[in-house]
This record gives structure tokens, C-alpha cells and sequence, in this order.
């Protein structure tokens, strides 16, 4: 698959600078840039690389100025950050393998459907009962249980398991040894110190839209529905409790994990590795910073919350600048507890 | 199913305040009550909800005291919560699916055995030389090694892995994508500054009544065994690094990580994202808290573990409190020094 | 399979003291050591074990220094650790379960290859064009898909995933449930609060002698290789982002984490439950501690980092043990304010 400059500029609706017949046939980072490849400048972190790159050709944005000279061709859009996404998306379509048919040895109980176009791949399973969409692609070790919902254009991916009851909505896209829908993590102390294990008899729904990476686990709830909101976005290894909420749009990256019936509003980031505990909400536009601990609800929209106790980001990072240099603080303590 | 209310306080041994031959069909959470509905009463922070609510019954404690006037039918217990985990049993009797026979294709090796009641789900794969009691419902997907050993009433869930030498006891559940018996970290540093993997021979052992849940990672010891006893409960994603001790009963929340050779007591709980460093032991009842790091032994049974690297809980609050104002006290120290 | 004390000190190339003729047929470690077995003392925290052992002998290293009288008898060794992992080679070697040939049903694509002395697990999977060397060991519930290179003697654990296009070395071991080249986490914000998913077209690359921990996920470059060089060493549930490089002989422990982007260097050590935020690079032979964030690259080879936000140990440690009683510093800066 080839294109020539002149190509590219029309289909992203830019200028070429340089040779519009120069071709292309290969994406590449800036700093890897090699003759054939065409890269990106979006981050002036990487403007360096423009006055050395060695790729055919660069997408630069409108509003950039170049301070030294470059021995490259650009092509000037609107945004090349999303220019090149367009990009990725037509290359991403040409050579991504299309997945049709089934592949034998695989497993679907009758009592269960499937609409058009699906995929299923061999050792994927569909229990009882279960209502599947069409362009629905099922690969290989896949698991659906019984009575599982899923809507149109959905990807279920390598080893994903999608347990019993699960509703999922359509475009959504379920990562490899995701586990949507295991029992959550509720037990009534008994009076000996032992446990018994509360049943989990509610469901996990996944509107439009959402995305789940790999490995994450999403617990059904107690009664009612875990429900996870049109468009949210959930990176590998989250842990997503019984009966939590998350809102539309709301994105939620590696190793974050929320406790059982709090709710997370719209458009919140939630960054790695950060805690939300039980019971609490989160209102929307939230920020909460890596590795954050968050242990009461959060009210105004639209705030940065950080720190192992989160707290108003700007409050935790002079706190934390002191800290760095406690020992020195001390000293002046000292020095005045010296004078007379 | 339908039940009237009269029924209902007979199962419970509790009395109906309203009108008995009320039928209820359903569980609700109390904050989404709806007609043919029954909800409970347990956590004083919902008790609002009492007077709005549209459900036709509601479960609440002897000591409850309303404040205002309620629409709704009562049904008075001695424990509001243990009453209603009792008719959640009932339902999830009445309405979960029991799994019995052989789905094909399954494999087993001829040398192992399984009991009576079993189920085999398609595409779950038993290894050499491994024995599974009565009762035991292993779904698709799951894998059990060779040389496995498990009790009676055990559910090995979708996808679950058992490996090679693991000894399971009687009702246990393993939630799907855990993985029982994968190789200890251990490497031995080379002189050139690479490693060597260490032959990790050991194995897991799981006594009665232990939960393990979805994607948790517990590894084999590299000699002995890796072991949870009795009535111990580990939420989603925990890792058990080889050798660690995990005492009866105690319960581990999400996230959270035991590194190698440590002894958790009986009793204990380790609140999500908790990490404990290796080679330390804990005492019983000890509660660590969320995100907790423990790098010491704890020796005195029932103390509350809390911060960044973990503390008397109490303490750790203090300090946090003043770190969140370390601005101001610096400026009093200014201030001070300003002084003649 | 039993040894006399004389075959292993021949094997070792230590000296036997006591009798030469004691038979050993089983590994046990020194504080569980029990008649029949032999044991090392290497950490002198077990030493007083050795003085209360019933094992049939124990392997110390020379420079050791007895400081109490024993009743087992010894191999002294240069370095009792490493003679040990030696014994745990030997043993493993004659006791693991050798895996060879294919068990069915298993699948693997007529476009794909396989070298000799492989074993295919039942249910095992191989998608189309891949190749894989000889002497690769692929168990059950195995998934590869789609133009995936794998090495010689490589060992893919059950049901680990690795994805399209993916690259292995030589020895590399893949442990159960990793997955191997899932989407990277990339979204672009649209003008609706929505986010669109960014094609990642890049892949993994393992160099040779990696091994990958269980449940781990190692997510595939946008464009270009996510790289994990020579000899590094994951633990289980670690998260791998896109386009992250690790550098050769880069141990990292379990639950950390590495943000998208980011270079670490050889020889560097990761302790659990560290997170490494996105576009920074960590110089060679550094430290992360446990629950370590690192937000700005380090710079300086052979540090070691700590803390919530990471800083030279030392200096963490030294305003942790001040933050530990800030009460008192407050108190002493009433006391002063207090003063005329």
C-alpha cells in the first residue's frame, strides 16, 4: 500500500511543502523516522527530531513555526495529532485481518443466537441462552455464559470471559482474559470468625461504546447492576467492584481499582494505580492523579485530586515540596529553640 | 417464584407490620424499591430511603427506631442484613443454574479420576495423575495439571487455571482467570549481571472453605508449600507471591500483594491495593489498611496498619492531618525566625 | 531418587563433614528440615535453625562461622545458595513432566509452522502464518494468533495469550494467563467529550530469555515495537504499556507498572507495586521501591529511588521518620510561639 504526498493531503484535507509526488508507504515515530516512512509532529517534546528526521515526510499542524531548517517534506493540516490518527485508522483498515466464520472445535448451546457476519473463533464458547448481535466477532477461548446480552459490533477478544447475565451494549471491546460479571467480593462474618459467602445475584451492564483491557475484572452485583457508562474507556488490570457505577466517557487507566457501590460521574480521569474506596461519588470532569487514594466523595465538578490521601492537587504538592526537605525544617525548629 | 410476606417472616422468624398476604417477587436495593419488590434496612446512612421507598416490603432490625412516617410493609427480624443474605440464598438456590455431565469436546487424561456430580464444561482440560472429589463443577476453559488434588464441592470457574501439584480442598471456589501454582519469582544474579531462573519444585496448598478470585495470581513455593488455610477469602487481582503463609479466615480486598515467604495470622483483614514485603509475619486480627505498605513484622495481635509505609493507624492520621497544612507551619516557623 | 552425602559434595565440589554415606532423597528448607532431607543455610537469619535441624545434612558456604554445636551433618560449599539452586536443577530436571507431542483437540492453522520437539496442549490454539521454533512447549488453552515469530525453547503456560504479530526470542517462558500484545491504551479525545480509540498497529518484541509473569499484560506499540530486551524478568500482573522499552536484565516485581512510552535501563530492579509514569527514561542499575512513583526520568545511573513521589532513598526515609511524629514538631513550634 502506497500513497503519494499529494494523495495524503487530500484525504486529510491539507498542504503538501516539498515534493507532492514523494511516496509513502509506512508509518513511523519521528525519532525513528526512515525514507518511505511518514511521521507526526504533534508533542514539541519531539520538535528536535524534525531538523534531523529522515522520513519522507511529516504532518505538522497549522499553528507550528519552525525555528531551524529541515530536510523533509511536511504536510500542513488542521491538527496533525488527528490527521495522523485519520491515518492510522485507513492503514488500521486495509491490513487488520478480518475475522468471518467459525472455527471448529467451538461451542454454542442451541437455546443460543447469533446475528450476522460474526466470527467465532475455535475453543470460544456461548452458553444458554444468550442473545448475540451481528458483525460480532468471538475469538478464539472466548467464554460467554447463559443469559449473556450482547449488541451489534462487538469484539470479544482472546480468553475474555463474559459471565453469566452480563448485558453489553453495541461497539464495545473486550480485551484478552478480561473477566466481565464474577461474583462479588461480599461476605457475612459469622460468629466463629469464619466467613459466609453473600450471593451475588445482580448482573454487570456495559452501555455503547465502552472499551475493557486486558486481564481487568468486573464484578456483577450484589442485586441490581454493576454498570459501566456509554463510552467509558478502562485500561489493563482495573479492578471494578460490585454495584459501582462509571460514568459516560469516564476513562480509567492501568491497575485503578474502585470499591463496591461507589459511582464515578462523566468525563472523569482516573489515572494508574489509584484507589476509590467503597460507597462514595465522584463528580464529573474529576481528575484523580496516579497512584491517588481517594476516600471520600468529591462534590465540584472539574477538580484534580492527588496525593496517598487524595486531596486538591495544588494543596498536596507544596505540602509534599516541604516534606521533600523536612529534615531542614526541623534544623530551624531547632535553631530557635536555641535562642534564649 | 412469589412469596407472600406472611411466608416470609415465617422463614426469617420475624413479624409482619402492614399487610401479610402481600406477594413479593423480587430483591431490590432499598434506593430503587419498586411494587413486588422486597429491600432491607440495615445501614443507618440509608434510612432515608425508608420513607420514599415503593417497594412493597421492607426488612428492618428489632432496635430500628423510625423517625417518620413510611407507605411501606415492615418485616421485623432480629438482623436485618443476615435476614436478607438468608432469602438471597433462597433465590440463588431456586434460580442458579446447576451444572451437571460432560460437555464435548473436554478433555482428561485417563489416569486422573473425578467424582460423582461432577461437571465438565467444554473445552476444560484435567491433566496426569490428578484427583477430584464429588460434586465438583470445573467450567469451560479450566485448566487443572497433572498431579492435582481437589475435595468435594469445589467450583473451579471459567477459565481458572490449577497447576501442576496443587492441593485443593473441600468447598472451594476459584473465580475465573486465577491462576494456582505458577512458578515463584526467583532468580539467581550471574556474575555477567543476568539471572537464572530458580527451579521452583514446591507447590499451593488450599485448605477448606478458601475463595480465590477472578485473575488473583498465587504462586507455587520454590520448596514446601505455598499456603491458604482454612476459610480465607481473596478478592480479584491479589498476588501470593511462593512460600507466603496466609492464616484461617482472613480476607484479602482487591489489588493487594503478599510478597514471598511472609505469614499472614488468622483473622486478619488487607484492605485493597495493601502490599506486605516479604519475609515478615503478621499477627492475627491485624487490619491493614487501603494501599497500606508493610515493610515490618507486626507482633501484637489486633492493631490497625495505616500509611505509606504502614503505622499505628491513629498516628498516621496525625501526621497526615498536619502534612496536609505543612504550608502553614512552615510559615509560623518563618514567622518565629522574624522574631528578634 | 536418593544421593549419598559424597555424590553431592562430588557434584557440588564441597566437602562432606560427617558421614559420607548418609543417604538424602528430598530438598527441604533448613527451619521444616526432617530426617532424609538436606538443606542450605545461605541467609544468616536461619542460622539458628541449623543448631536444631533434624535434617540429614545441611550445605553451608565457607566463610561461614558455626557458633553453637549441631547434630547434622554438613557440605561446605563456596557459596551455598548458588550449590543449592544447583541440587533444585538437577532435581527438577529428573522429576518435571516432559511435555511432547500434540493432545486433541488442539488447532493450529495449515499456514503456520512449528519446529521439532514441540508438545501442543488440548485445546491449544495457533492462528495463520506464525512460526515457532523448535523445542517450544505450547499447553493447553494456549493462544497465538496471527504472524507471531517465537524462538526455540520457549515455554507458552496455559492459557497465555500472546496476540498478532508479536516476536519472541529464545527461551523465553510466557506464564499462565499473561497476555502478549493487546491493544495499547490510546484514545482521542473528540469535541463531544467522547473519545475515539487510535489503531495501535505496532507489536511486542521479546528478546531472548525473558520470562513473563502470570496474568501479566504487555500491551502492543501504536506504532513500532513495546520492547522488552535480553533477560529481563516480570513478575505476575505487572502492566507493560505501549512503547515502553526495558532494558536488558530488568527485574521487575509484582502489580508495578510502566506507563506508556517509557525507556528503563539494564540491570535496573522494580520493586512491587511500582508505578513509572508515561515518557521518561530510567538509567541503568537504578532501584524503584516498593509502591514507588517515578514521575521524571532518572538521569543518573544507580540510584535508588522512594517514596509516594519518588526521591533519593535516603532522603525519603530521613523526612518519613520526621513526618512520623510531625505532632511533636508542631508542639514545639507552639512551645515556641508561646515564648515573648
Amino acid at each position: 500500500m502506497e500513497f503519494t504526498l499529494r494523495q495524503l493531503a487530500e484525504l486529510l484535507g491539507g498542504k503538501v511543502e516539498g515534493d507532492e509526488n514523494v511516496k509513502v508507504n509506512r508509518l513511523d515515530k519521528i525519532q525513528e523516522g526512515k525514507p518511505g516512512g511518514i511521521s507526526f509532529l504533534a508533542n514539541e517534546k519531539y520538535e528536535t527530531y524534525l531538523y534531523q528526521t529522515a522520513a519522507s515526510a511529516v504532518i505538522v499542524s497549522e499553528g507550528f513555526k519552525p525555528t531551524k531548517s529541515y530536510q523533509t517534506n511536511l504536510i500542513w493540516v488542521k491538527d496533525a495529532y488527528s490527521s495522523f490518527t485519520q491515518i492510522l485508522e485507513t492503514y488500521s483498515q486495509f491490513t487488520k485481518a478480518s475475522f468471518q466464520g467459525v472455527e471448529e472445535p467451538s461451542y454454542m448451546d442451541p437455546s443460543s443466537q447469533i446475528g450476522d457476519g460474526h466470527y467465532r473463533g475455535a475453543f470460544s464458547y456461548i452458553g444458554k441462552n444468550s442473545h448475540i448481535g451481528n458483525q460480532v466477532k468471538i475469538h478464539p477461548h472466548a467464554y460467554i455464559g447463559n443469559q449473556v446480552k450482547i449488541g451489534d459490533n462487538c469484539i470479544i477478544h482472546p480468553g475474555a470471559k463474559i459471565c453469566d447475565g452480563t448485558v453489553i451494549g453495541n461497539h464495545c471491546e473486550i480485551h484478552p482474559g478480561a473477566v466481565i460479571g464474577s461474583d462479588g467480593f461480599g461476605f457475612a462474618p459469622q460468629e466463629d470468625g469464619s466467613y459466609k459467602a453473600i450471593p451475588q445475584i445482580g448482573n454487570v451492564i456495559l452501555e455503547d461504546w465502552v472499551s475493557i483491557g486486558a486481564n481487568v475484572t468486573v464484578d456483577c452485583a450484589t442485586m441490581g447492576s454493576t454498570i459501566i457508562r456509554k463510552g467509558a474507556k478502562i485500561d489493563n488490570l482495573v479492578q471494578i467492584a460490585h454495584n459501582v457505577i462509571i460514568g459516560d466517557n469516564t476513562v480509567i487507566a492501568a491497575q485503578a481499582g474502585v470499591s463496591g457501590s461507589s459511582e464515578l460521574g462523566k468525563n472523569c480521569v482516573i489515572a494508574g494505580k489509584a484507589g476509590i474506596v467503597g460507597h462514595i461519588k465522584i463528580a464529573d470532569q474529576t481528575t484523580v492523579g496516579a497512584n491517588t487514594g481517594v476516600i471520600k466523595s468529591i462534590r465540584k465538578p472539574g477538580q484534580t485530586i492527588f496525593g496517598y490521601i487524595g486531596m486538591e492537587m495544588k494543596q498536596f504538592l507544596k505540602s509534599y515540596s516541604i516534606f521533600k526537605n523536612l529534615e531542614d525544617l526541623e534544623s530551624r525548629i531547632k535553631e530557635l529553640e536555641k535562642k534564649p
